[in-house]
């Protein structure tokens, strides 16, 4: 059979791992794909590409490409929403299949990108997209698909993790870390989509639409980053117990879905607390299969093409499939798709690690616990320090039950004015993952 | 469209939780498949099943179901080899597909089976014979297609690893647990396929054959079981930073591939040292892709069921695909599958723990070290213990670096004649698993 011919555009990182696996692998991924994987064409900005392209039609425009009547399966891998949208609608009119590792892209456009995908019968697979080298679309579309998924809860954005490690392994700071990652190379020079959570939302969007076949709905998802941490709560949770994780939670409730991404104390005994560095790692809770956990790279050069590749290989297996009973791009029939709402962030339910700078009065833990009684929010547990040498304050920590963020938010407001209480009273959401 | 008919052989814990969460989440089942999946017959050995069969045709012989016409997937679920064997390949003859949750069925005669797929254009399913919940086989047969697998290390277990924790977290003695376990139902009456590796073997066979695309050779699986693992080596490890676990290793080196179960000291700070209990899971190194974990229950009546369940929705997508352009049955197309040798245990390499009871006299640790190095092995790490009160003897324990079996062996043999050297030495095998 003659090998499938494909199109990369774009050869960054991720476009020359891609390359390059190709190449080093094309025996193995040939024994397993029952049919060779050529690349045709690439689109490149520079005319000097890195990698070694011999053989390989070399094209600035990306159009060229898209509208090439060799190539049956476009690569997207140039990022952003622009563009990217444009050359991955324009290759799906001309009836190519796509393989893309924009995660903005599909969270942002993915509802249009998929419904012309579907009209013209062509797939658009987006593995790479969440979590690099980790299967983990693949794990909850088809390998988890007996299931009614419950929650999820992934480390989706190495930055922010390799942050939140050195932070907790050396007592750095965050803004020493964040300086160092950006030397190396880790952090981007404008590291908001990082540590803001935004690149976290975007996949925690693919990743809860596949999990309870919602619509891609990105607007909605809540998204606080880790920029505020400080070295103190990072101690404070490890002297309770618990590690401090940037985590994206998708969990379904009757009222509806919650779609959050922020910093969580989780029990410091669970697998999840114990991914660090770079590293990334998904859980999912089905009714069936209970908790399980995948975990890998991911981001970086080859992890991320390992999934470019899978994806690739999967369409080569679906061009001669029926096109009208292919594994959905949402995991779910389109036409059944759920409507149920995306809670606002006031209406979803944590536990709370608060830390209230109180003077060294008597009588403040009491005003505390009565604030809080009164919204009827439990303390799971409660941590008192030293007074600080610096400014005569004591740090008081505690823990509360699980309680509707609205209630929580209200108890702060009210603490925040007693006249003991110092300054704002630190939040962090604190997740069992069970 | 009408929905796929299944029949379902065996009626035990896996079946009965593959009928409740067929039953239970038919709407998410359906919304994602496409098409309901209806039990249209059950095969089963007593007349009064403890599962709610309303409206589903009861039989006690399973070839009448698997000679039903009505019937498009078999799901067997009896175990075993024998009548097993006899009624997937009578199903595969009539023309129907199969999954099965049967790791001893696939991994003795998986080879014979799909053989007899292929010629009849039918699928054999076993997603749920390795890892219980774990989509672990979809993982590594697509997720990371696109690498040279390097090796891959498995809890596959649930018994041997929760007899293992056990001993580790309440020093409590093997015996001890295994009779509690098989007390409250975790292991079963007979526990050899648990405790000797057999079970892990299986397993690890049909891991092995989809990582490295060879065929299934089960009897070349070298098994050692944790029956002979002291609570003093589990504590030993532990001071030196390791943990045990009963691990299935799979590594492809130039020479062959590696296929080995047995207990193995693993870095305590190491993702998979820290899985507890009677989880399962799997570690998968490839060359792009690097390495990644996936984790989750291994057993259990609905986890099982996830598995299976899995399989039947990719099984209904199958039937109106091109049947010469599936995923392979062993992720590799059959005709090219590999005749890399599998390596005989004595030239496998690994690290090694030894624990060397000697007498407390001067020139023992020389002699011990002077073996060892006319024979090239160097020595990691060693801690001499305190002298033992009962005997009189001071329990060695060195860890060494990776070295072949055979040489290891030969060293033992001579520590072994040692004057000073008192019963056998106490050998485990070491991974690093980075």
């Amino acid at each position: 059979m003659n090998p499938v011919k494909v199109g990369i555009c774009g050869l960054g990182t991720v476009g020359g791992g891609t390359l390059n696996v190709l190449k080093r692998n094309a025996e193995e991924i040939t024994r397993r794909a029952g049919r060779g994987i050529e690349v045709a064409q690439i689109a490149i900005r520079s005319p000097k590409p890195q990698y070694d392209t011999t053989g390989i039609s070399l094209t600035s425009d990306v159009f060229e490409l898209v509208n090439n009547p060799e190539i049956d399966i476009v690569i997207e891998l140039i990022g952003g929403y622009t563009l990217a949208r444009d050359l991955v609608l324009k290759a799906i009119d001309n009836g190519k299949h796509v393989v893309t590792a924009n995660k903005a892209l599909i969270a942002v456009h993915g509802n249009e990108i998929f419904a012309k995908a579907r009209e013209k019968g062509v797939i658009v697979a987006f593995e790479a997209a969440v979590a690099g080298g980790i299967p983990v679309v693949k794990a909850i579309r088809e390998g988890l698909a007996a299931n009614r998924i419950n929650w999820l809860a992934g480390i989706i954005n190495g930055t922010g993790n390799f942050i939140l490690s050195e932070m907790r392994e050396k007592g750095r700071t965050f803004d020493g870390v964040l300086a160092e990652a950006q030397a190396l190379g880790y952090a981007e020079a404008d590291p908001t989509f990082d540590v803001e959570g935004i690149d976290a939302a975007h996949k925690l969007t693919i990743l809860a639409s596949i999990a309870f076949g919602i619509p891609l709905q990105f607007d909605k998802a809540y998204t606080e980053g880790i920029t505020k941490l400080t070295t103190a709560d990072v101690n404070y949770a490890e002297a309770l117990g618990y590690r401090i994780k940037h985590l994206g939670v998708a969990r379904r409730t009757d009222a509806g879905i919650e779609l959050r991404v922020h910093p969580t104390l989780i029990p410091a005994d669970r697998l999840i607390a114990n991914v660090n560095g770079v590293m990334n790692a998904v859980m999912v809770n089905g009714d069936a299969a209970g908790s399980t956990l995948f975990y890998g790279a991911g981001a970086g050069m080859e992890p991320t093409a390992s999934s470019v590749i899978a994806d690739l290989v999967d369409v080569v297996r679906a061009l001669t499939a029926d096109p009208t009973n292919r594994v959905p791009h949402l995991a779910f029939q389109p036409d059944s798709l759920s409507d149920h709402p995306i809670l606002p962030i006031e209406a979803c339910e944590s536990a709370y690690y608060l830390r209230i700078q109180a003077k060294d009065h008597p009588g403040v833990l009491a005003q505390v616990a009565s604030i809080l009684s009164a919204r009827g929010i439990n303390i799971e547990s409660i941590m008192q320090k030293e007074v600080e040498e610096q400014d005569g304050l004591v740090p008081m920590i505690l823990v509360t039950h699980r309680v509707v963020e609205a209630q929580i938010n209200e108890a702060i407001s009210a603490l925040e004015v007693l006249d003991d209480v110092v300054g704002s009273v630190v939040r962090i959401r604190v997740e069992q993952l069970n």
